[in-house]
C-alpha cells in the first residue's frame, strides 16, 4: 500500500474540499449562479494578485498567458530582454523569437538569482527596450529572482514595462503588483492555487494597458483587451473551464480564510525547514544565495544515481517528487512546498531522503535532518 | 426544489462517473500511471475521429484549437474561403483577419446550410485559395453543413485544404476524417465528449501536415509540430489539465462500450424525437433542411418572450435550455439532445415546452408534441 502524494512544483496536491466542488454537476457559464460565482473569483484573484486591475483568466497552462503577455503588450521588432536563468527563462526568449520581438538575454547560471546591475546596464545601454521578462520563482532551478529591485529600475522608465512568470510564485511570497509597479504578472493554477492545471491568469498595470493598445501582434485566444472587456462584464470571451473555475472559487476562500501574511508566512516556515534539514544531512542546495520558498532544489550527491533517487521516494514511500530537467537531469531533487502543504509533509520528505541516502550509501545519521526541521518547525 | 439540468449545447451533462473520476487526487503527468491513461486516451481519440493519424490535445476551449487551424496551416497573405452560416463561421473569419489571412466569405442565411456548388465555383474562380473553412454543425443556428459533399470538392485540389469545426458534430453524426479525406477536424471536450469545458482537440490529415511545414505564421503554445513530436512521445509539450484528461479517459470509455455507430443511432433518435414534437407543435424548426442530430433550434413564435421562454425553462423545470446568439437573440430557443442524452430527457424537455407555451398563451394541445416524440422513441 501507498498513499500517493505529491511533493512536485506543478501539479501540486489539490485540497479534498477543492475536488469535492468540482465534482458537482456541471453549471451553464451565463446561469446566475456561475455569475456570481465568477463575480467573486475575480475579487478573490485581486487579492491574491494584490492588484486594483482586473485579473484575467484563461483556459490554458501557464504557458498560454505568458505567450499572451508577449503578443499582447509588444509589436513586430520590438526589442526585449529576457532573463535566462532557467528552463523558463528560455522560454520568454522562444516565445520572443516566434513573435519576431528582438531579445537580448542576461544568462544567469542555472541555480542563481539575477543581479539587478545587470538589468539596469542593459537598459542604460539599450533605451529601445520595450520589456524585461523575467521568473519570479524559476521552477526549474528553485531559484527567487529579486523582483523588487528589478522594478524600482524599470519604473524609472516611461518606454518599457517588466513582465513577471510568477506561475510558481505567486501564493508563496509576497509579490504585491500594485505597491511594486509590477507591469504584467502572469500566474497559473496548479501551484499556490491548489488546483489541477488546466487555468492561466494574468493582470496588466495601467502602464501595460497602453502597451496593449499599441501592441499589433496578432492574437486572438489570449486577446487581452477582448478578454478584458469581456471579464468587465463578467464573462469570459470563450467558454471558461467551468469545473476549474468552481474549484478556483473554493481554493481562493481558503487562501481568503487562512490570510495572505498568514500563506506567505507558512511557506517561508515549510521551506527554511526543508533548508535547513538538506544542509544539517551535509547537502548541497542548488540554490544557495536566493532560494525561493516553493520548492527545494537539492544538488545529487556524487556518487549517488539521481534519477534512482527521484523514483525511490515514489516506490518506497509514496512521494512524487521532481528530478531536473535540461542541463540538469539526473543531478538535482526538488522537493515541494508549494501550496497545499502543511508542516509534517516536510517531515515526510525529509525522513524519506535520509532513508534513501542511507541506503543508497551516502553517509546519513538518521534523524539529523529531521532534528534540523523539527528546530525550525517549532520556532514561533 | 428544482433538479437543473442542462439541455444547453455546450456545456453538456456530465456523467457522473466521469465526475467521479476527475474527483480523485491529480496524478503527476510524468507518472507512469498518467503516461498509462494518455495512451489510451490517444488511442480513443483516434477511435472518435476516425483516424489514423495523432489527434492532439490542448489545455483550452475549441477556440484556441480553431485559432491553431489557421496559424499551423498557413502564412501571411494566403487565402482562404469561410463558409459564414452563424456565429462560429464568423469566427473562423476573424481569426483569420488577425493572422492576415485574405479570406472570402459564403455568407449563408442563419439556418441555412451551405449549397457545396458555391464552394466549388468559389475555388474554380480563385485557385489560390489554400483552405476551406466551415462548420460540421453551427451550435449557433443548429444547422449541418454537407461536409461529406464539400470534401469530395476539396479533396480534388492538391493545394487547398478542408478545416472543419467538429466541436458540436464529433461524437454526434459520422464523420469519418481519414474516409472522407477531411484535412484538419477540430473538437473540443464539452460536447459530446460528455466533459466539462477545457479541453480542444484537433487532427490533421497527411495533406495538411504538408501545409503545417510550410506555414510561417507565428504560434507557440498551439504549436501543433512541437504537439505532435510531444504527443508521439506520449506526453504533452505544456503542463496538461490533467483532470480533464484523466475525465477524458472515462468518458472515451463510454463511447467505446456503447459503439460509435450506437452512439451516433441515439443520437439521430433523439434528434429526430424532438423535431417531430416540435413540429407536431405547429412550431417551427430554425434549420428546416438541414438539422442537426446535436441540437434543436426552434422558432420562438409570434407573440411569445423568446427570453422569458428560456428563462421559465430553468425556473419552473429546472432544464437550462439556450436562447439565440447576435442577430437570433431573442428569436429562437436551442435544445441540446448532445452527449449524455437519453430518451426521457427529450420528453422532459418536450412536456415543458407544451406547459410554457401553454401558460404564455400559444394554442397548445397538451400532449400532442409528447406523441411525436413517443412515436418516435417507440420505433425500433
Amino acid at each position: 500500500m501507498l498513499k500517493k502524494q505529491l511533493f512536485s512544483p506543478g501539479p501540486t496536491p489539490v485540497p479534498e474540499r477543492v475536488l469535492l466542488a468540482m465534482a458537482g454537476p456541471v453549471i451553464h457559464h451565463r446561469d446566475p449562479a456561475y455569475e456570481e460565482l465568477f463575480e467573486e473569483v475575480r475579487e478573490g484573484l485581486k487579492y491574491v494578485f494584490q492588484t486594483k486591475n482586473e485579473v484575467l483568466l484563461f483556459a490554458s497552462s501557464g504557458t498560454g498567458a505568458m505567450e499572451g503577455a508577449v503578443c499582447n503588450t509588444l509589436s513586430l521588432g520590438d526589442e526585449a530582454l529576457v532573463v535566462r536563468g532557467g528552463k523558463f527563462g528560455e522560454r520568454w526568449g522562444e516565445i520572443c523569437e516566434v513573435y519576431g520581438v528582438d531579445f537580448t538575454a542576461i544568462d544567469v547560471p542555472w541555480g542563481e538569482a539575477v543581479d539587478p546591475v545587470l538589468i539596469e546596464r542593459a537598459l542604460d545601454a539599450n533605451p529601445s527596450i520595450r520589456a524585461v521578462f523575467v521568473q519570479a520563482i524559476e521552477t526549474s532551478t528553485g531559484v527567487m529572482h529579486p523582483i523588487k529591485e528589478i522594478a524600482d529600475i524599470v519604473n524609472g522608465r516611461d518606454d518599457t514595462i517588466l513582465v513577471v512568470d510568477a506561475i510558481s510564485a505567486l501564493g508563496v511570497s509576497d509579490l504585491p503588483m500594485d505597491k511594486w509597479g509590477l507591469d504584467v504578472v502572469v500566474s497559473g493554477s496548479q501551484k499556490a492555487f491548489m488546483l489541477p492545471p488546466g487555468l492561466s491568469f494574468v493582470a496588466l498595470s495601467d502602464k501595460a494597458w497602453d502597451f496593449a493598445e499599441r501592441s499589433t501582434l496578432p492574437k486572438y485566444y489570449f486577446n487581452f483587451k477582448k478578454e478584458l472587456a469581456s471579464a468587465q462584464k463578467n464573462q469570459s470571451q470563450f467558454t471558461p473551464a467551468i469545473s476549474l473555475v468552481v474549484g478556483l472559487h473554493e481554493s481562493l476562500k481558503m487562501l481568503k480564510e487562512e490570510g495572505l501574511e498568514n500563506v506567505f508566512k507558512r511557506h517561508q516556515k515549510l521551506a527554511l525547514a526543508t533548508r535547513e534539514a538538506v544542509k544539517a544531512l551535509g547537502l548541497e542546495l542548488l540554490a544557495q544565495n536566493a532560494p525561493s520558498n516553493a520548492l527545494t532544489a537539492i544538488k545529487v550527491p556524487a556518487g549517488i544515481d539521481g534519477k534512482k533517487l527521484k523514483s525511490d521516494f515514489e516506490e518506497r514511500f509514496g512521494l512524487i517528487v521532481a528530478g531536473g530537467q535540461s542541463q540538469l537531469k539526473g543531478k538535482i531533487i526538488r522537493i515541494a512546498h508549494l501550496g497545499y502543504f502543511q508542516q509534517m509533509d516536510i517531515i515526510q520528505a525529509v525522513s524519506s531522503l535520509e532513508l534513501l541516502l542511507r541506503d543508497m550509501g551516502y553517509p546519513v545519521e538518521l534523524g539529523r535532518g529531521i532534528r534540523a526541521a523539527e528546530e525550525v518547525l517549532g520556532s514561533a
